[in-house]
């Protein structure tokens, strides 16, 4: 079993947190990992729809060449929209400096800029080892501040419970990335599981340790449900304190490596288990899975996951602000 | 949020069990609930692989009467064969006096007697209020005793976290039932959701105090993931101490009140992620997936759920047994 000794202590689930914050981000990692290319109307109104039903903070596309990935060519345009509706918090991914500087152009409220921990998958993905990554948010960083720039910046640490490619990727690695981007000029630094890789165990005892490492600065656990543990994984992290969470609406996202399976958590499911488990999400969930139900049918065709929508919420469900 | 004072303390993930058993209920809960009828030497088929496969907690079946429940009217002969196994421990399903004594003339090591804490429910499937089926249970305990028989008894309480019929189940209501299933003269007894309406939080309020009251008599956790919290609503009660899980190969089962929604946990699932956290089952999660196939070309037509049989063990996955 474990033959080291316990090096952390859960808080106990009477403890939850009051409050947590499920970021959409089925518009950049569900939609660039996907076949179907959604036009700029659906994503402006899906961006809509989704502020209508309470997410405040949304993940409108990525800065990546369009020759890449043209899926989210328009992210531009996408951001502008958001940019308008009350209170969003609206992100993109950057994928470097380039990307960036066309995030702080837009306005972005906060730019994600992904590492891999797993060395293997940094250079079959970014061909950029981690290090050289960090030293690239670091670029980031002296070009908002130079810029005058409000756009946060994060530091996404995914593959952080390993990779397909390599197999295990260790704690103290880990560990070390977050620090060194931290360092580099992140203002804020997340963990992903990106493929699927992570389990409630593993994530309790990495989670309690970038939480030591970083406070505040610990921004969101993001779970893939590749192997049907998302959900799992995200009350895990919660038990120990984490308040937003990364999720795609009808789980769309998929994973590269395993044709058909599950992409992210689905948002309405994690809503779901949030607000069951007394946390305030602030969300809609009937507001949320009548925009799954137009979303599914705009990528029809493409594979959707979760289970909300098939059963319904219980008949005694009650959101949270409401007891 | 809750404002009552906490009452109960989760057990650190680090301080996870070493050992925990799935206990496979396809055989009954998954058959009972599909239109397939499955012939016998199919699940003598299915019994024989899931014991080669490291299961030794097998629910073979329900003593109910044939014309109620074509499905599983050969319970007698999945069980004879079962006790041909050897370190199985087999279990059935008895709904009343008369079919625990066939499991007790069949050898059964362990009859289940179900009883829903949901008075509508009961009232409805079982036609007998919950007190009625706990006295039922005191003439079963009676008739076993005075047969000399050696099958333990199982007061299983479903419904425990709510109800499709009546909404709210309440957590003293459910205690009492423990309490009195207990003093009626059962062995053990046990906690379903019987319909998905658990959550992570609520099951770690009410395993906790079932466990303070009946002690190691507390047996076993029954999940269903019909709003895809199975897994999750399991590991609150693995952190609680619960080593005994039902599960289901493929999910089967479903659910009467949501078409299509998922059965039970996942056998395969729940294994993954109870050894991915380091806790040993026993289980040969590859021979499992090897079964989950041939069940899955069996039930053609029918439902089927969970996710690692799409996506695949990890690459680097070890049994915890292995480390």
């Amino acid at each position: 079993m474990h033959s080291t000794p316990p090096v952390y202590r859960t808080t106990a689930l009477s403890a939850l947190p009051a409050r947590a914050i499920v970021r959409e981000v089925g518009l950049r990692d569900g939609l660039q990992s996907i076949q179907t290319i959604l036009p700029t109307a659906q994503k402006i109104e899906w961006v809509r729809a989704a502020h209508a039903a309470g997410q405040r903070e949304i993940e409108v596309g990525s800065f990546v060449p369009p020759r890449l990935m043209p899926q989210l060519a328009d992210t531009a345009d996408v951001l502008a929209f958001a940019k308008t509706l009350p209170g969003l918090f609206a992100s993109v991914l950057v994928p470097n400096l380039k990307g960036a500087e066309r995030a702080i152009e837009g306005g972005a409220d906060l730019m994600v800029m992904p590492l891999s921990a797993s060395h293997a998958h940094s250079l079959a993905n970014l061909r950029k080892t981690p290090d050289e990554v960090v030293a690239e948010l670091g670029r980031i960083r002296a070009a908002r501040d130079a810029s005058g720039s409000r756009t946060l910046i994060e530091g996404g640490v995914g593959t952080a419970w390993g990779c397909t490619l390599q197999g295990d990727v260790k704690v103290p690695e880990v560990l070390r990335l977050l620090q060194a981007l931290l360092d580099a000029g992140a203002d804020r630094v997340s963990l992903a599981d990106t493929v699927g890789y992570a389990n409630p165990y593993g994530v309790s005892t990495l989670v309690e340790q970038a939480l030591k490492m970083a406070g505040d600065r610990f921004f969101c656990g993001h779970f893939h449900d590749t192997r049907g543990l998302a959900l799992a994984n995200a009350a895990a992290a919660l038990q120990l304190g984490v308040t937003r969470f990364d999720a795609s609406l009808a789980g769309i996202g998929g994973c590269p490596h395993a044709p058909g399976a599950s992409g992210n958590a689905a948002t309405e499911d994690l809503a779901f288990m949030l607000e069951a488990c007394g946390v305030d999400t602030g969300l809609d969930i009937p507001a949320l899975l009548a925009l799954r139900a137009r979303v599914a049918g705009w990528l029809a065709g493409e594979a959707t996951h979760g289970t909300l929508w098939r059963a319904g919420l219980p008949s005694n469900f009650q959101p949270t602000a409401a007891h």
